[in-house]
């Protein structure tokens, strides 16, 4: 089989030929439909990620069906349509593993950077956690949601997004645009924060009802002149700093959630928060379940990224725009 | 191996020589330590279970340890501790599975009825539905945890039981003495709700704040003077008809939680229903997060049952007891 | 001014002219601009209320601007429009008065059956008791918000409906038809229960992606066919046989809430409540932050019920047609 | 009537003569019978506070016999006790007020800072806003609780404090010791985290489990090492940076709680955060609902801070101790 390979941190993107692995207890062999290109790739690549395992196939946004199953695996069967996470595999024994917030456990393993991913024609995964996808739901399209689709669907579950709520979204790249159109989905009202005003037009398109436009308008002071402020602020830009400057734009209860964050470190007036009753949390992600009720909402609403198909061989080369940062659809690495 | 078997509906328990059996993939074999003598076996015997599959081994209040780990198991060794309860496996592949709450799963089996459970020295179980024993938790007087335990304390939960509610409990048996026991251990208010003013004296040692003879009192005029009524009633009695005779002393907002229930139906009047914004539900004892939480908060408390240890080969006559009638603590069968 | 007074328990709505009444200390006079017209208007006439304070003034549904306040009343002024409801006032002193869950207060007072209502050119109002109206929002469409329009928003969140649940509705009439819109506005899927056929093109329109006819068809094994069940169903018929049909349509861990009732007592069977967790509650409208909710939420998605201007001397003859049968949006007597 | 006045920013207590005030609609007259003194009257007295306003009686920890009620009052009767608390009132019309979270309204106002407090025989305040005295609690000892005790039990309850948490509390003075004892009675598993090896025996005392001497161990380090970390750390020390120290000794999906802080801003590692999915909030003592919460569970469990009766004349010198950091109980003023 084809497959792109990381041998080292710096290295290249290599492209080769392996033989298709075979199943062991409780694994299936995925034929990969569909692989998205996301910036941790290019963190991996770069040597970013202490604890990566190389050689390692990257890739963690996969949709594929089942090959072949191994001993012990029961429900899943050949050509089943399914999705592959950034969750790997977790210890399976512990408190959060037992509750289904494996996304929690201390001993988690990551897809593409620990374990062989998706940018190759087939891979492994552990039977328990790869998702059904929702009959319907275009596989190179899905792709992004995998990773994308449910860090933006659980950081607003995560952060009690509700109907009603007032929602707003800094950054409304990637995740941050899912985010808009799940939260308009669920019923809540939603702000964007961008910013230069060029964003404004495809905030309103996505559903919002507020623009901000952070480099001419204090986002604190707008979010607070909005019915009081913001219950909910989701952080989807990679800058920690944009996400602190809202936090005077929070209603009293209000929650700031990063699924975004730069490598400063997050730095909060205290005596605001406890006159407001404010919270600031952090999401990654999400468990199985958690992407089993994203792809299920995506369906049912039809949300779904803009992705731009490219073939395995194009990868180094999408790898390179994104590190220029080039904008566009996220690009889907996608086999015949 | 020494193993008790349930032959067909209406047989006696056979007890009999087997081989040990060998875990496949995913799968444990457990040396058997201890297995509780539950009141359900007693209704495989007798044939009520039309879905049960003969020949089985009974029993699921069971603790021991790992003697052998199949294929594809991680995380557990021989010779750990653990304990296997009332739901042998699910389907792994839904919602429910997903999220954890594997009881709730449409296609769960059910140890002892389905799938060979405790009355034997060796029994295999599925490694994701094996729960680790809390350090110094005594694995003989821990076996009816397995199912009593996590059925009252997981009824408390889905009851919505927290520090200051006043929580009544009808029946003070297996089941019953338990939830009186977690409930207090909780910061709650309990109430215990009997037959006969005998209970008494038992109920206050326990913990309970205050006792109602039913015989004597009705107990929904008593539990309405008892400050406005309770926040849960939790009916561990075999009996629908004292569960639905307490619904006009629940509190607004209460909840009457049905862990026992007898074969006639729940009547309940609507208006008052309606009025005091009432919820009747009921709870099928727990998944296994549910079964590691009880396990650890009887630890924290040491909150065990008392149980009478018999052979192997004295559970025929526990189980002739039992169908008479005869009160006392559980029986749980030991292995040396 | 005029007004329409129930003089005694099965007497005819008698117009008369009485004198605007002065607003005591905590008390605001509101000038009514629409009062809906409820079937409890005639349930109070018919006599169906022993708690009912003769001669009262009907009316429960009420939009108006404040006229004048009493002594001690701070932040409502004259002009505000505001909402009244269904629940007049409450003992202010329980548990339940100070969490704001005030329809649960044991000594709550009902609007237009034990003090005069909105059959009135004026009326008086406890100011903590009355709802600023949200901008925009049509105070004549607006008025059966106040009870219809509370009453399935808040059965809805009781019921724990959410992004992506299953919810369906029994019966599109005044509560059912907001029902199913406020949940199709939160981002669940919705299937409506009507009798005959006829009522699926509406239930479409509504947002329903399924109807069930339930004179052809069992609604709990549709139920049930639709992706493993309902996880809410809202009962909004008079009918309590209805909703207990459903029961078996639940999935796992679902609930049936009954915004609608007949005089017959639930019946329900046990075996599946406790194999499946299930859970049936009922729910009374709601308490003023209910109110405000479900009045942000209306006019967040401009949901509104389809109403019938009439005027104080038009009411007599729509409680007959009401009483009559007859169909069509609700009545809502409006003052110019 | 006695009073101790509070004339000006940085200006000594002063004791004076008052006449008697008369309640408005919607007011009580409390006769007062204890008054805790708090650091809080301290900052009051030394200017710290520029929303007071001067002249203005200290004392927000105050119970007391209702003595007389205004025009409109309902529900209570001179002779009944009561507690009154820090937040003095809010502006009764916003969606907080409506919800029960009075604690959240933009326009809350303090007792003692802007309104007349408790250093005196008689106060009134609004009727809405004092809560019930539990039949048999202390009213002296009680007083304290009307602050740090509806810090500590509501600082647990947003915190989600539950049944075998593993909750750690900096700091066992006034708000910690309660927190403790609270936590306890709830069944929670508790650490302490003191400076000085001193504080172990009391600690233990206490109830808690696990004492950590942050001037000897790293508070993180030795919470990670309790079984996984801390579900949550309420801080009730009055430094910012004590409660970021434990940060990394957090358990996935745990929450660090601010009930004390300091002038420095909360500075926090994201990654960490995002890869446990972390939680920072903040908590402002409580609303009457809470604070009648916090009196029941208080009476139910016998928990009381210990008190040192002291006369409105000695209050000066109290505050002066209490700046120059004296130790022991705390103060509580007391009224024939």
């Amino acid at each position: 089989m084809r497959a792109a390979i990381a041998t080292a941190a710096g290295a290249p993107l290599s492209l080769t030929e392996r033989d298709v692995p075979e199943p062991g207890p409780g694994e299936v062999l995925v034929k990969i439909t569909a692989c998205g290109v996301c910036f941790s790739d290019l963190n991996l690549l770069r040597g970013h990620y202490p604890f990566a395992r190389f050689p390692v196939v990257p890739g963690h946004e996969i949709t594929g069906t089942i090959a072949a199953t191994g001993p012990g695996v029961t429900g899943l069967t050949a050509g089943d349509a399914v999705g592959a996470q950034f969750l790997y595999d977790s210890c399976g024994n512990c408190g959060y593993c037992a509750a289904g917030e494996q996304i929690l456990c201390p001993r988690k393993r990551i897809t593409g950077v620990v374990a062989d991913g998706g940018y190759a024609e087939y891979a492994l995964f552990k039977a328990s956690f790869v998702t059904p996808l929702p009959a319907g739901l275009d596989p190179v399209a899905a792709a992004p949601l995998m990773c994308a689709g449910v860090t933006a669907f659980n950081g607003l579950r995560q952060g009690g997004a509700k109907a009603g709520s007032r929602v707003a979204v800094i950054g409304a790249g990637g995740i941050g645009a899912l985010a808009v159109r799940y939260a308009v989905a669920m019923g809540a009202r939603v702000a964007v924060i961008g910013r230069s005003a060029r964003g404004e037009e495809q905030a309103k398109e996505l559903g919002a009802e507020l623009f901000i436009a952070s480099a001419d308008t204090d986002p604190a002071t707008a979010l607070k002149a909005w019915d009081g402020g913001a219950n909910l602020v989701l952080n989807a830009a990679p800058s920690t700093a944009a996400a602190s400057a809202t936090l005077g734009g929070l209603a009293p209860d209000g929650t700031l959630l990063l699924c975004g964050y730069g490598s400063d470190p997050l730095t909060l007036p205290t005596q605001p928060m406890v006159l407001n009753r404010l919270r600031v949390m952090a999401s990654p992600s999400g468990s199985p379940h958690d992407l089993r009720d994203a792809l299920a909402f995506s369906a049912q609403h039809n949300i779904l990224p803009s992705v731009t198909p490219i073939t395995l061989e194009q990868a180094p080369a999408a790898l390179d725009a994104m590190a220029a940062g080039a904008g566009g659809g996220r690009s889907v690495i996608t086999f015949a």
